[in-house]
């Protein structure tokens, strides 16, 4: 047993570890699920699996992930209409976004930031495509909501830079104290930003 | 957004929800880890489902998951001649024990145990069998390793019937203070079952 429970289900176990946040431990455990008690949710399971890779490939207007020409954000007519253009870098902060209910614009999903050292340039996080629709579209304001690391910040430099070329406003998201945080608990850098973007009281 | 991302990546996120301890977001980072980074282990962990849940069934002998006739551990002769057999409730039991290497007999896996309101009884979890082999091998003990829960316990006592019954020995794996664990921290139930079961010191 050391060496295994049995060919097919080692392999699923490693398989099943590639997923992020599983080990070996998790990874054993929804195996032994999946053939003890739900085999016809892992048979859907191994569809949606192929279904996906075979369909999924990205939204031509916003780069997000999407089996549609036109992800559902952009094929809104109603969202094309406000004139700004939020940029992130992957679909999970689309997502994230949406869930505040706070934007109603646009997004463009860089799939990435630019990282000069493993090779990831302008074109590779689509800042080609974005400059060409700063140009054709009406687009008032970007938003810059990249992460606010140092591959994030330098992504929302570069693409600011694009953008004052071209005469559009940006903005990038505030950063500061988490609602509900305790300032004890905050890290240093967070604070600092904090204290330099602070605001008008009242 | 609110009603999805898009259809063949809402089904991959519903079917990864059905993965136990997985939640919606989980299982949305898992989607767009897969379809971003990991296509092709999306590709091979849908194959090893498919493979899986079509080879696998059960040890003929100790009814554990795998899909040779035998499973390696009643495959090896070795591990039989040792006249003990370890009667656990899942597979994942029987990796647990092994991963102590204290035990080298043979397992019984009853994937499941005896529970009557939800119509399992003894067929279900393979007793029949159980007794089958109790009359025809030289089996000397058996170490009854259910889990110590109302069910684990009734099943235990069931097996104890039957193996009285053709004279072989049972054993109960002990309940105690898990080692390393703090007394104040023990459950009532725990702690009562460290007291009956006392051991001599020294």
């Amino acid at each position: 047993m050391s060496e295994g429970i049995s060919p097919a289900i080692d392999r699923l176990v490693d398989d099943l570890k590639r997923l992020p946040g599983v080990g070996k431990k998790t990874a054993q455990r929804m195996a032994f699920y999946l053939l003890e008690r739900d085999r016809e949710g892992a048979q859907r399971l191994a569809d949606s699996l192929h279904h996906a890779v075979e369909r999924v490939g990205h939204c031509k207007q916003c780069r997000t992930l999407t089996e549609e020409p036109l992800c559902r954000i952009c094929a809104n007519p109603a969202r094309s209409e406000q004139g700004t253009l939020c940029v992130v870098e992957t679909p999970a902060d689309v997502l994230a976004i949406e869930q505040t209910s706070q934007f109603k614009g646009r997004y463009f999903v860089l799939m990435g930031h630019l990282s000069p050292l493993d090779g990831i340039g302008p074109e590779d996080i689509g800042l080609d495509e974005l400059e060409a629709q700063l140009k054709s579209a009406v687009i008032e304001e970007i938003i810059l909501a990249t992460n606010p690391t140092v591959e994030g910040d330098a992504t929302a430099h570069y693409i600011a830079d694009i953008a004052e070329s071209l005469n559009v406003n940006t903005s990038r998201i505030a950063h500061g104290v988490p609602v509900g945080g305790e300032l004890g608990y905050v890290d240093q850098a967070t604070l600092g930003h904090a204290f330099t973007g602070r605001k008008k009281f009242g």
